[in-house]
């Protein structure tokens, strides 16, 4: 086969063929993509079903951590699993610019399957494009996941049983994805070795999900967790306040965070999960995240409180108060 | 709001919330698309489930007969109608350069909320990511789609029903989208007026579905009909005869074919399909698609036979024999 991808590799004839056979059937082997019918058919579980969608686009391809690969895998399993969701197939539709090399994209295919297989879901279906050398940059990966959820924990998306007194978790230190992606993009050699947090978090999330009472989950992807707590008060007309002191960071990631100008409650993650659940329960829940790998540096990190309703209140280590409000513009385009 | 799309609009903050408000939400409207969760959460059918993908990136963006926004609407609602499926739910990933215009946005996620109410599913959850100016071309938009099957109809996508003597028809006439994105690409004033085909088929092959036998179905999309005739031959190691003379082809495209020095059989369609049906229901299978809009020049142009295993073979209209072969590289890049 030929080491860069051709426009012939997007016609759907012989190249596409070749392609699909030797690379995508290849490595995510399984019996539904193998038919390569235009829809996969997948049995039916019998409850509600999730549906989820996220195009990659992150710059660069590789970094400390991940790939774009494993980012379109995590990402999309992670957006299912927050929703209260177990996940069970992916989609996956490739867009690639002319004359990107095939080892390059056998490692990110590879990536994939290697983190689908470790997430426990199945990539079922799939669609490929190339474009002209110039019309996008090297490749975009999207990503579309189905999943199965429980009608008792519907509630958990919505974040319509959010209450006053609720605690706010976090499964571990913030900004890693954002502050690893902006090193290797500026090419800086750090003293440290910042990796990204990129992980399919969907056994940790069941777990907990089946031994305590959650009220509202989201993955703090784009947009910090400052995002995700912002975009609650607003919904649900609550107040959020956080205490700085307790929100796990690691010193290198602050260090950085400072040179660059970057406030570490609106950078990336890609393994960090924000948990709103009711006080009675919050202890139990930071035990079964501590005793995960991808939870070990858990921390309760502020509660819903009935004061300042529709805004978020951080409590800074320095005794004063600030308010958080959502970011207004780009922090870190193609941080995903 | 900016009249030009910024990279802030992917950021995950206000102005990608702000863009959700005013643009997608407002022509998706629907209850589940308006919750704004990581994933949707649908009602279970109790049947099986179809599950598809595709991206477009299609050059231009606006072309006659249709723009990039409707036919990711129709391509994906048809990936899931040729499988036996009935279409349900639609994701959309959009992923925008930097300085896109918000007007041509509109005008494209208008006809996509269009043609999703003509087609009857529904767009119930997306994702947007901005790029900077040059890093793709414009705007790529995927749709992912989830349809139920019945059990009995589960044979539709995987072909393994089709038999010897099995007819092979075809809802109208060939390479009307291909050619008119190729004569709006290269700004080619013709004397005829050639429209994309682009349509969702989705109504009528249910249909069809409901009172007939069919053994497949597959959208002549990318690669034309040679493509998935081709594709059959080889995947269930039969032969297939095509009668040139019955293929329908408006004058003014084999005209256009002529000129460019495309072979018809390759152009891609957006509002054809090909069926395998048993030689008793052909009839009545051409009779339904007649009365239809949308298959009102159908005709029966082949069969499935026991010679030449593996190849098709088309009955040229001057009365020779020639071999139909896969497209070994790509005739028009970017033509979906």
């Amino acid at each position: 086969m030929s080491k860069t991808i051709l426009l012939g590799h997007g016609s759907g004839g012989r190249m596409t063929h070749q392609l699909i056979q030797e690379i995508f059937v290849k490595y995510f082997n399984n019996e539904t993509l193998s038919e390569q019918t235009d829809a996969a058919i997948l049995e039916n579980p019998n409850k509600k079903i999730a549906f989820t969608t996220d195009s990659y686009v992150v710059d660069p391809l590789f970094f400390p951590g991940g790939n774009i690969g494993k980012l379109a895998v995590c990402g999309t399993v992670n957006d299912l699993a927050v929703s209260g969701a177990q996940a069970l197939y992916l989609s996956c539709g490739f867009i690639i610019e002319e004359g990107f090399l095939f080892d390059d994209l056998e490692t990110i295919v590879k990536s994939m399957a290697e983190e689908a297989f470790k997430a426990g879901v199945k990539i079922v279906t799939g669609d490929t494009k190339v474009v002209n050398k110039s019309k996008c940059d090297k490749i975009f990966i999207n990503t579309s996941g189905i999943g199965i959820v429980d009608n008792n924990h519907t509630h958990i998306a919505s974040g319509n049983k959010i209450s006053i007194g609720d605690k706010i978790i976090i499964n571990g230190s913030i900004g890693d994805h954002g502050i690893a992606i902006m090193g290797s993009r500026e090419n800086l050699k750090y003293e440290t070795n910042i990796e990204s947090d990129c992980a399919s978090l969907n056994h940790l999330i069941n777990k907990i999900i089946k031994q305590c009472e959650i009220h509202f989950m989201r993955d703090a992807t784009r947009g910090g967790i400052a995002s995700v707590v912002c975009e609650i008060t607003q919904k649900h007309k609550i107040g959020i306040a956080l205490d700085e002191s307790r929100i796990p960071i690691k010193e290198s990631v602050r260090g950085l965070c400072e040179v660059f100008g970057f406030d570490p409650l609106y950078v990336a993650n890609e393994g960090k999960f924000v948990i709103i659940a009711p006080k009675k329960d919050a202890n139990k829940i930071l035990e079964l995240l501590q005793a995960d790998e991808l939870g070990k540096d858990a921390a309760i990190i502020g509660e819903i409180t009935e004061n300042h309703l529709g805004k978020v209140i951080l409590n800074t280590s320095i005794g004063g108060k600030r308010m958080v409000d959502m970011l207004a513009g780009e922090q870190l385009p193609r941080i995903c």
